[in-house]
C-alpha cells in the first residue's frame, strides 16, 4: 500500500467508525468508572492465585476460578483439555448474537512465566499491590482505596500475570460485561477461548483445538497478549514472531577441581562456553551462524510502509534504559524485531557471590532463545545452531558425555533442543476483517493506532492458524514497561482500563 | 643444582635418615594403630562442627573445642585474636623441649570453603560419613565399625574440611599425643598456630601475628596443607603461588527486558561478559592479557631439576579426569603451577534451568581467581587486569553505574578486588632447615619424596614471612582426589594416618 492509498483507506476507516456501534467504548468506560473499585478488587484477587504452568494444583484452581466467573456472566462456560492429566485445561466460553454472521474468537492466557520470588523487590510474585508510580521511579506503596474513593489510573499494580496475561483475561470478560449491563448487543458472536501452558510454549494447544475444531469455527482469532507501543499508542499486530528454546552445556574435567593445583591446565568449562557464545554474535551484536538469515520472508510493501508509519522510539528508549550501545550495528529495534534472534536468557557455571570458590566448575551452561520470523523453521534454526557449535571444534550431543566419549573428544556439548518450539505467523494487512478490527480498535483511541506487521514477542498462532484455518490479529493492551517476563512484573491501571473500552469495540466491530 | 649434585644430596640425606630419632615413625604407627577406632571418631566429631570462616559462632565453637583439646594434652592453648569482634581466633598452643635449640611453628587451618549444600550428593557437608571407595568409583557407605573392628585405610571419609584443613590440624596435634604416649622426647620446641579464616584470604592473619611476634619467634613454619602428589608420594613443598579474587560485573538496560520484544536490539550483558572473558585466553587457553608474566621471577637450576625429578603425570590425570584437552597449548602441569594464572570460578546471569524464562538479564557476573609466582604483585596483577578490560572498550568502575554513567558510556564493568589477596611465597631448597625437613619426610616414607619449588594452591605464607621473618616449608598429607573446596571433600584414612606419622617425624627431625 502506497502512501496516498494509505491514507485514503484511513480516512474511510475513520469514516466508517463515526457509525455503527459508536457508543461502545463511552459505555465501556461509564461502567468501569461507576464500578473500578469492584474491578480493580476482583482483578487482584485474580491475581492472587499462582499460576506457574508447571504448577497443576494451582492451575486448575484459576481454570475453575474463571469457570466461576463466566457461569455467573452465563457465558457457558467448558473446560476443553486432553485425557493426560498434567495438561492445563483451556477454559472456554460463548455469547451468541442473534443474526449475527461473523464469529470471533477472543484469546488470552491465564497461566505465567516461574517466578524466583528472592528477585521480587516490590512484593511477593503472588501478593499484588499497588503503587503510586513505577517502582523504579520511586514509587511508594498505596492502600487499595475504599469503594467511594478514586483510583489513579496511573497506578501501578505488582504481581506476576498483572500484564501477561491476566489483564487479557480480565479485560476480555470485563468488556463483555459492560455492554450487558449497558444493555449493547455484540455484533458478532463471540467464543472465549483461555489458555493455561502459553508460558512453555503451548505444548497441547494444536491438539487441544484440532480435537474441537467445530467448536471454534470462526472467522477471526483476536489474541489479548503483549504491550500497546512503547510512544503509548495503541496498536494492531499481524504477526508475532516464533520462537523455540534451547539448552546448551559445555564440559571440563569430570569433577570439580582446586583452581590453585589444577587451573589453566584443565579446561574451565565457562570459559569454553563464554568463546562459544561469544562466537555466536560479531562485536556489533549481529548474530554470524551460517545461513541464519537465509530463509527468511522478505517483507512486502505494505508492511514496510506500516513499519515506515509507526512513531520512531529508538533514542526515547535508549535514554529510558540508560543504554548508548545496542546490537545489531545501530539497525532500529523495528527492523531487528522482523529478523530471527538468538538471545541468551541464562548463563551459569559454578558460583558467584558468597558461595564463589576456588575451583574449575565442571560444566558451564546456559539457555537460549530463538526467534523466528515468517519463512524461518524453528528445527531449522536449531540445525544451523549445532552446525555452528560443531564449527567451533565441539562434538554435539544430546546426552551427558559417556567415560569414553570424555577420553575421544577435545570439546563436547550437549545440546537440548527444548520443548514447545513453534514458528512465526502472518495474517494480511488488507483481509476486511484486518480492516474491521483496525477501525474497531482506533475507535477507542484519541491517537493514530499503530499497525505493526508482527510483534517482537512470540504466541503459538502458526499452531492455531494450522488447527483452525483462521486469521489471527493481536490486540495487546499492556503498558510496555511492564517488566514483562521478569520480577516486578506490573500493569498501569490505565491501560487495563483502555483495555475493556478495546474489546467492547471490538465486540461491537463493523463487520462486511 | 645439577644432577649429579642432587644425587650425592639424596644419598647423604637418606644416611642422615638412618639416625637420629627413627623410630618415632613406627611409634607413631603403633599408637595410631591400637587407637585407631577412637581417632577416627573423634575426627568425626570435629569435623561436625560447621566452619564456614563467615559463620562467626560455629567458628568459636570450633576454636573452643580446639582450645579444650589442647588443654587436655597440656599444651598450654590460648586464643591470639584482636579487638574486632569479627575477627576468627587463631589457637596457639606449645610444646617445649628442654635443651632444644631449634623452635617450629606447625600451622594448620580450622575453617573450611562455603558449601552449597544442595551440590552435596554423598552427604551434607557437616554431617561426616565414611565410604568404602570414592563415591566417584561406585563407592558405598559403611558403617563406622566397632571398637574391635578393623578400620580399611582405603575409606574415604566425606566432610567439608576433611582434607582442606582440619587434616592438618588433626595430623599434628595426634603426632604430638603419639610421641608422648610413647615417651619419645621430641628434638625442638614446639609452637602449634591454628588459623580460623584461611579460605577467606587470612585477612587478619599478619597484624595478628605482627602482634604476639616475641612469642611466635621461631626457626621454621611449616604448614600442614594441601595434597601429597598425584603420584600418591609425599611431598615436602618450598613456596605456594599468591591469590587473589576479583569480582566482575557488566550491564544491560537498567531493567529486565523481555526476548521478545528487545532482544538483539538491547545488549545482552552475558553476551558481553562472554566476550570479555573470552577475550582473555587464546583458543589454546593461554593468557592473553598485556604483561601478565613480565614480572614472573624466572625458576633456578635447583628448581628446575626438583621439577625434572617429579614423577610425570599428565598423561595419567588426563586419563582419570576425562580430559582429551588442556590449557595452555599442551605445557605441562607442573610446568603452569610455576606461572600467574587466571580462572573463572564462577559465572551467573539470568538463570538457568526451570527457573529461566525469556528474558534480557540487566547484569552478568563472574568471579576470577588470579595466582600469583614469585616476582608477581597482587595488585599490579590486578592493574594488568583492569587496563585489559578497558582495552576491550569498557569503562571500568568500582560501584553500581550511575544513570549519568550508563548513559555516557556504551559498555560499563564494575571490577571489584576481592579482600583477602596475597603474594606468591618461596622458601630456598638448600636451606639447612629446608635439607632437614626433607629428610624427616622421607624417613616417614617408603618412595622418594617429591620436592616441589611451588603448591599450585594458595597459602598466605608471604604474610607470615614479612610478619615474622621465618622460612615456611609446607608438607601436605591430604589425597590430591579430595575434592578440595568443592562438594563431596573427603579424605582417604591412609593418607590421614601418614599424616600423623609424617608429623611425629618432623618433631623429631635431626637439626644442624
Amino acid at each position: 500500500m502506497n502512501r496516498i492509498f494509505c491514507i485514503a483507506v484511513s480516512v474511510s476507516l475513520l469514516a466508517t467508525a463515526m457509525f455503527g456501534q459508536a457508543n461502545a467504548v463511552l459505555s465501556a468506560r461509564e461502567y468501569r468508572i461507576a464500578n473500578e473499585n469492584r474491578l480493580a478488587q476482583q482483578f487482584i484477587e485474580f491475581l492472587s492465585m499462582p499460576n506457574v504452568a508447571s504448577d497443576t494444583p494451582n492451575i486448575v484452581r484459576n481454570a475453575d476460578y474463571l469457570i466461576d466467573m463466566m457461569r455467573k456472566s452465563e457465558l457457558k462456560p467448558r473446560l476443553l483439555t486432553l485425557t493426560d492429566k498434567t495438561v492445563a485445561p483451556v477454559v472456554y466460553g460463548e455469547w451468541l448474537t442473534p443474526g449475527a454472521n461473523q464469529t470471533i474468537i477472543f484469546y488470552a492466557h491465564y497461566d505465567g512465566q516461574p517466578v524466583d520470588p528472592k528477585a521480587w523487590t516490590v512484593t511477593p510474585p503472588f501478593m499484588p499491590v499497588i503503587f503510586d508510580r513505577p517502582f523504579e521511579k520511586g514509587g511508594k506503596a498505596v492502600m487499595m482505596p475504599g469503594a467511594s474513593e478514586k483510583i489513579d489510573p496511573e497506578w501501578r499494580l505488582y504481581a506476576r500475570s498483572a500484564s501477561d496475561d491476566k489483564a487479557g483475561v480480565f479485560a476480555i470478560l470485563t468488556a463483555l460485561e459492560a455492554l450487558k449491563a449497558k444493555g449493547i448487543e455484540p455484533t458478532v458472536n463471540i467464543k472465549f477461548l483461555f489458555e493455561g501452558e502459553e508460558e512453555v510454549g503451548s505444548p497441547h494447544l494444536g491438539e487441544i483445538l484440532t480435537k474441537n475444531k467445530d467448536l471454534l469455527k470462526a472467522d477471526a482469532f483476536i489474541v489479548c497478549d503483549g504491550p500497546v507501543h512503547q510512544s503509548g499508542r495503541k496498536q494492531v499486530v499481524f504477526g508475532v514472531r516464533g520462537d523455540t528454546n534451547v539448552d546448551l552445556t559445555v564440559y571440563g574435567a569430570n569433577r570439580p577441581l582446586h583452581s590453585g593445583h589444577y587451573g589453566n591446565w584443565s579446561p574451565n568449562p565457562a570459559l569454553l562456553l563464554a568463546k562459544l557464545l561469544g562466537s555466536m554474535k560479531d562485536d556489533h551484536g549481529n548474530i554470524t551462524i551460517k545461513l541464519w538469515n537465509d530463509d527468511v520472508e522478505p517483507l512486502g510493501s505494505i508492511e514496510k510502509q506500516a513499519i515506515a508509519d509507526a512513531p520512531q522510539i529508538d533514542q526515547q528508549l535508549k535514554r529510558e534504559l540508560g543504554l548508548v550501545y545496542t546490537e545489531g550495528s545501530g539497525k532500529s529495534l523495528l527492523d531487528l524485531i522482523n529478523m530471527p534472534s538468538l538471545n541468551i536468557n541464562g548463563m551459569k557455571s559454578g558460583d558467584v557471590g558468597s558461595l564463589a570458590r576456588n575451583v574449575i566448575p565442571t560444566t558451564a551452561n546456559a539457555v537460549l532463545d530463538l526467534r523466528l520470523v515468517k519463512g524461518n523453521d524453528y528445527i531449522r534454526q536449531f540445525q544451523k545452531l549445532k552446525t555452528h557449535i560443531e564449527s567451533q571444534g565441539f562434538y554435539v550431543i544430546d546426552h551427558e558425555p559417556s567415560d569414553a566419549e570424555r577420553l575421544q573428544h577435545p570439546l563436547i556439548a550437549k545440546l537440548i533442543l527444548l520443548k514447545g518450539g513453534y514458528n512465526a505467523q502472518r495474517t494480511r494487512m488488507d483481509l476486511p476483517i484486518s480492516l474491521s478490527v483496525t477501525v474497531a480498535v482506533q475507535r477507542a483511541s484519541n491517537d493514530p493506532v499503530v499497525r505493526m506487521p508482527t510483534l517482537g514477542g512470540s504466541l503459538p498462532l502458526s499452531i492455531i492458524s494450522d488447527a483452525l484455518n483462521v486469521p489471527t490479529i493481536t490486540v495487546p493492551i499492556a503498558n510496555y514497561d511492564n517488566n514483562q517476563h521478569a520480577e516486578n512484573e506490573n500493569i498501569r491501571l490505565q491501560n487495563l482500563w483502555d483495555g475493556i473500552e478495546i474489546y467492547a469495540s471490538l465486540m461491537t466491530m463493523k463487520t462486511n
